[in-house]
């Protein structure tokens, strides 16, 4: 029944008893039950065990289910699709979950995914039965030696009382050593956390774990299907751009070192960008302290370029995991994979001083954020890190292009229609028009910059009417004309246009 | 020209050749200067040296003005009588500055108490080139001992290159010892900050400088005039007695412990029933750590139930102040007066897993929160610590009174009208009618809720109707309709009151 692969990897021998089928483990889950997936994205999720779930479950119950990353298809889309999930924590995704949210089909909660596994911890959304982790090892004390991501896996870990182990054979055991978990105690007995920079171990290669908690080991046989890296285009490009020009602007006038400081950004298209141009930058010894990274990242060390590149996930595409796995000794001196309540800790991002750079689906023209909510109502992705991140960087920085839809939409708006990051928060705006620096401005001197110098030419007039006329008929501090703050969104969903 | 009074405090004998009238020291300033004031609030600010400034500097130029606290008429209200404010940073409450900032004629902006002398330190607002700081006395060393409130002036000090002490002989000595001053270092070279309980000493009880930056020391000869004590009424009794009902409840779910977690409560009518409520309450041993305090923590010392309060500024009334001079020794052992980054710092509000509550204009079905602008539009009050609080605290809490001008406002809205909080970051909200528990539950969820605790009656069936016509016309995770989603504000602009 045991594989000689799986075996191998299983060190504590005496947990060899513990080795079951995906389907007798799907067993173990029982109607009412909650489940914390410990590890997420992409191919680091216990893809194997939740296929098996699926299958067995279906009709006998519903799970509550916990996540910290956007779990992919087999978790979500499958549970989904058996109608077994009873209510959703955490970041996702998936268009089947989205489509659950959108329709209320599913209770879901999103949460900061720092924030989650603490709150999770504190007993407020009653207790985790079961976690699911995918392993590469088991070591010889029982411990759990992850994948490529570790997401909440310590966390549900410590939580759960049965602890579910996929060890997926196809990950190289040369991973062993690139983890460092540490686990933040509970408040308020919680002590500070001992980081300083980007760069350092303060915890074990492994998820401690006591053995006797580990109830069944399977092995993963369904194979990693990681997403395309997303290409680079020429909007991503510009935005990149404007963002080196302001690390230089802000070099020359002595607020930035040349290494920058610990820098986060996140997965797609603009982020694939900044690599891009950071590598062939004079900027240099970059520590990148992030909640995931894509294949930029690897280009960044190949580059010579990184100092410390602290994630809670590696998010590659598979030609990014080939040269990961064929080169793991080389990227391990530089790469430490965390828990993502160390990966995307506010005390951490705000000690670091990061410069938080996050995507957004609108921001207006005082410099609110909506990540989440198209016309404030359809959820297309979780917040994610992405609170944790702008609310507690050292700078602040929202990236998007000034255009949706080839035109239709502006990214620019009077007024967003769901706040994500207030004001209070944000401290640069770039699309591919140009970056508006906020510090220091007051909400009218904001939003004249943002629509000059990030507003897309064909909104310009839009906005700075809508500017004036509030200024003139209604005044105040931040002024908005109430009856015509939404205007623009009110006439997409009319005439599939905001252009007037 | 040294007053036996002053001569006494200045324990430095070689500073007393610095004193000077409050005019000369008022020349000092320049067009075009930053000037920083270190202690802020109600009675601890060096209102003699403003005053002087207001009447020395008229039409000789402008100044930048930081400020941790709302700062007293003779700082604010002065300083724009005589139109030499160019731009105003930091909290506020004064009704000219509010004025200047509605029409504009003043740009104002707003920052996060906690955050603001960080961010005046890392140079982005340019270089502070004067410290303004009422001190009890200043040290054989030359340090300054402050008065009633810390908030930014050990970072002003640090950082102005001239500082001028104002000392209040009407300051009891014994209030010597009171102080913990500790300063963070800037980003990235930032260590964690040593404090693991809310009653932990980790600094001096002086603020250190520099002696030779001391440009100029004047007496205070402009008595204090400190706010009335805000009376309770039956609904912040009402709020107040919601919130120990809920707390009662998470201590019997074993989710808190009878000492709570470190409180934080605002000044205001619900902070005193607050006060008073817990005074006469089964909890004990309680922490308080929080921007500031008024009466009613004086009350809860007497009352025994204290362990250790945590603040930055006292803002006691006239009586309040008597109390607490009359007995300092007995208070200071209970009372630290810290700097405001440590008092407000997200780092500490989450180790310590803080109880926040705060108060608030508005709230949406959701729950995203609006504290600071009036119709959106008209600001009322900076957002000072709540940012820092409410998004960090193990439990963020948000109390008000479900109406508004005698019922023709609801606090209750389906959109607020500008957000400071996001429903991210929000737990709990409790009016007069009682709380809804937010935790784990979706948006939909929330909304039917919070419309049936915490609304006030009259309004339950507009919010409702309001609810179901967003989920069936339009649908979606979080259900608006664009057009309607402020008929309420825009209704009470037209005819005086949101209701139909």
């Amino acid at each position: 029944m045991v594989s000689p692969a799986l075996e191998h990897r299983i060190r504590a021998k005496r947990l060899l008893t513990r080795v079951t089928s995906p389907q007798e483990a799907a067993r173990l889950v029982e109607d009412g039950m909650a489940v914390g997936i410990g590890t997420g994205i992409s191919s680091a999720c216990p893809k194997t065990f939740f296929t098996a779930l699926a299958n067995e479950f279906k009709g006998k119950g519903k799970i509550k289910l916990f996540t910290g990353g956007p779990v992919p298809d087999e978790v979500d889309g499958l549970l989904v699709e058996a109608d077994i999930v009873e209510r959703r924590f955490g970041q996702f995704k998936n268009p089947l979950l989205l489509k659950a949210a959108n329709d209320r089909s599913i209770p879901v909660v999103e949460e900061r995914t720092g924030i989650l596994p603490h709150q999770v911890r504190d007993g407020r959304f009653g207790k985790i039965d079961i976690a699911v982790i995918q392993a590469t090892a088991i070591t010889e004390q029982g411990h759990i030696i992850p994948t490529t991501s570790c997401l909440d896996a310590p966390s549900y870990t410590v939580l759960a009382n049965r602890v579910i182990v996929e060890i997926n054979p196809n990950i190289p055991e040369e991973i062993e050593g690139i983890h460092d978990i540490y686990i933040p105690e509970v408040a308020p007995d919680r002590k500070p956390i001992p980081i300083v920079h980007a760069g350092d171990r303060i915890g074990t290669p492994y998820i401690p774990v006591d053995p006797d908690k580990i109830v069944a080991i399977i092995e993963s046989n369904i194979p990693d299907n990681p997403p395309p890296r997303p290409p680079i285009n020429e909007t991503s490009q510009k935005v990149a751009e404007y963002l080196l020009e302001f690390f230089t602007n802000e070099v020359k006038r002595g607020r930035l070192p040349t290494s920058l400081l610990p820098l986060q950004f996140g997965i797609g298209t603009i982020p694939e960008a900044i690599a891009e141009a950071l590598c062939e930058s004079v900027f240099n010894d970059i520590e990148i302290f992030s909640g995931a990274v894509g294949d930029g990242g690897l280009d960044l060390i190949d580059a010579g370029k990184v100092k410390a590149l602290s994630v809670a996930a590696l998010y590659l595409s598979e030609g990014g995991f080939d040269r990961f796995y064929k080169d793991i000794s080389r990227y391990k001196s530089k790469i430490i994979l965390r828990p993502v309540v160390i990966a995307d800790c506010p005390e951490l991002i705000a000690r670091l001083g990061c410069i938080a750079i996050n995507g957004a689906i609108e921001v207006d023209i005082y410099g609110h954020v909506n990540s989440s909510h198209i016309q404030g109502t359809r959820i297309i992705s979780g917040v994610g890190g992405s609170c944790d991140f702008l609310w507690n960087a050292y700078l602040s920085i929202v990236v998007l292009p000034s255009v949706a839809r080839k035109g239709v939409i502006s990214s620019i708006v009077p007024m967003v229609t769901h706040v994500d990051h207030p004001e209070h928060a944000i401290d640069l705006i770039i699309t591919e028009q140009g970056y508006a620096d906020l510090r220091g401005l007051s909400p009218v001197e904001r939003a004249k910059k943002i629509i000059d110098k990030c507003a897309h030419p064909s909104y310009k007039d839009i906005l700075r009417e809508y500017l004036q006329e509030a200024i003139e008929n209604r005044g105040g501090h931040e002024p908005h004309i109430l009856e015509k703050a939404f205007n623009l969104h009110i006439a997409y969903l009319k005439n599939g246009t905001m252009r007037s």
